[in-house]
């Protein structure tokens, strides 16, 4: 087990790196919670892991209640947040109880929200089971869910009190859904670590593998800058924006395509791949790095460009203009300077972004 | 003018008490907003003040849009909620922009909370227009909206940029209403200022003639009050829980009631003087507080006890459960010592309870 500390003063948290769901309970009892947790969980994982999770918990004191939500993108939304309310309103809960989130992206932005909500915030703990959970979206306190025009539109930061990942996770895990942790992976070491760019060059194959050594360091390497950027900027006032990278066409990308023909890491992956080009454009890069980058990103099974679509510009351009990241109207790049080192980016020419996208 | 300060580091801000509505936009310039600004309203309220706020913000730069919400504590929903949203949404407001709360408590929670979480959130500026909200909802960063089963139940702790309280608004505001706020006045002297109790005590007849020089010092002197504890204990983990003082039986009393027979200030009037029955047949407070406590109440205009109704034990022991200060089962009542001191005590026994409320 590796143990990442994210430094938020009273609100600091620890994330626990290659432990066992089965022992979920001996760490949540050192956090001085109240005597019961809401599992908000979806189908499919729950099958795999509640046998896990609820033994655990109940062993150590707990009364434990469940949330189960179907499946997909479409469910994070207020509905699904109405259900875990009405779960927490039934079973008397107080501010002392806590929600755990056991699933990937989705659940974890959706019990996040509840937990942030419910009487004004009650306790939250992540149990990431997807690799872009783990290494990006449980930790850090970005929650939300989706308005019907809006991705991510309502939400909050709220911090968990625990990230809890279990890399066994990872067996059940489907391969596209393993590649859709990887382009985030690949993001920290474009934006901030040129080490950890080197070493997934390295070994991409024993990561693709599972091979336990590689991916606890990869993992925890991911939550440790992920860490380090919070603890500095929660809010993303500044330094967090770096982390968007790949995210400005990537978001852009997923909208136009209404969330149905890519991932979230397949359209990062893209969006990175243009940023590149962009940021060669402006000649702020050398052109090796689109090459390098280009080969990662293919090893690790992501797409590197558009395929069997044809984007419409202005559509295009509408979605790079409801972005969260837009201020004052100016469309926000994260460009890379060199493998390890970005730049933010407010004043892109937009002929230079059509000229990538639609060219 | 008095100015208020609440030190929250980087999150400070100031409270503005006694100044015109007609020269915000002068005081929002001041706190580098983005260009846009969305004032929620209701159409009473607005038809009143919209003509002074526009203007001003106009003046200093702004773009103004509005969402005017139906009056009425039932509008302070989710629904409601997805309108400020929409709003939004559809004039491209970003995450420098601002949502202006023209109104009182229901306004104020409800703009709040979507300023809160539309896109993790954005600017908030409190412009309150009842005695309670300028005294109370207004300061101090609770929002919420309100479940089909829950009052409150679903919130945040998000605080404003600006409060800019101006007294003028209190001549339109119904006689009942201000009452109301009354209440919340009257509380902030048990719990926590013997001085302002006796002023009170002294002076409630100009207040309730609205005596400008009396009605800033009482008002600002609760801001005060509200702004310390507020700094000491932003989200109500120990010492602001004795602003509850009243509130225990209050919201049970409002909640059977479906929160048709009494304002929030009522119920909390009639909560006070419940509580200072508990307190004196624990022996911890002297019955004189009661005598006191009740004159002044009745002066105000408030109720001091239940009437008309025949409270049913069992379903009132339910709300008082289903409070959110409640712990781990415990219901939490805020008891006074004497004027001006106030004490948390988990442990009233259910007997001392049914006896004062259904003896």
């Amino acid at each position: 087990m590796k143990i990442v500390k994210v430094d938020l003063k009273e609100r600091s948290y620890k994330i626990l790196v290659g432990v066992d769901l089965s022992e979920i309970g001996n760490h949540m009892r050192d956090l001085n919670l109240g005597g019961k947790v809401m599992i908000v969980t979806n189908p499919r994982v729950g099958r795999f892991y509640l046998p896990k999770l609820e033994p655990s918990l109940k062993t150590s004191g707990f009364s434990v209640f469940k949330t189960i939500i179907a499946d997909g993108e479409r469910y994070k939304s207020q509905e699904s947040a109405n259900k875990i309310y009405a779960q927490c309103l039934k079973n008397n809960f107080d501010r002392k109880s806590a929600i755990v989130a056991l699933g990937g992206g989705v659940i974890g932005d959706l019990a996040g929200f509840a937990a942030a909500t419910f009487m004004r915030g009650i306790n939250l703990v992540q149990a990431p089971t997807t690799l872009l959970a783990q290494v990006d979206s449980s930790v850090g306190g970005k929650v939300g869910v989706n308005l019907p025009d809006g991705k991510n539109m309502v939400g909050a930061f709220y911090q968990p009190r625990l990230v809890y990942a279990d890399l066994q996770t990872l067996r059940t895990l489907p391969a596209k859904e393993f590649a859709n942790g990887l382009a985030e992976v690949i993001k920290y070491g474009v934006s901030y670590d040129a080490c950890l760019f080197s070493y997934l060059e390295k070994n991409i194959e024993q990561v693709k593998k599972l091979d336990e050594t590689v991916l606890q360091k990869v993992i925890s390497r991911c939550c440790e800058i992920k860490a380090k950027v919070v603890a500095l900027d929660e809010r993303e006032k500044n330094l967090r924006a770096i982390l968007n990278f790949g995210h400005t066409l990537g978001h852009a990308l997923e909208g136009l395509t209404h969330y149905k023909k890519y991932k979230h890491g397949e359209a990062v992956a893209i969006g990175m791949v243009g940023a590149v080009k962009i940021a060669i454009s402006l000649q702020l890069a050398d052109s090796s790095l689109e090459a390098r980058l280009k080969e990662l990103l293919t090893k690790a099974c992501l797409p590197i460009r558009i395929k069997g679509i044809k984007l419409s510009w202005p559509s295009f351009l509408r979605f790079l203009q409801h972005d969260k990241k837009v201020l004052a109207g100016n469309i926000r790049f994260v460009l890379p300077l060199a493998v390890g080192k970005v730049k933010i980016v407010d004043t892109v020419p937009l002929a230079v972004i059509k000229n990538m996208v639609a060219p």
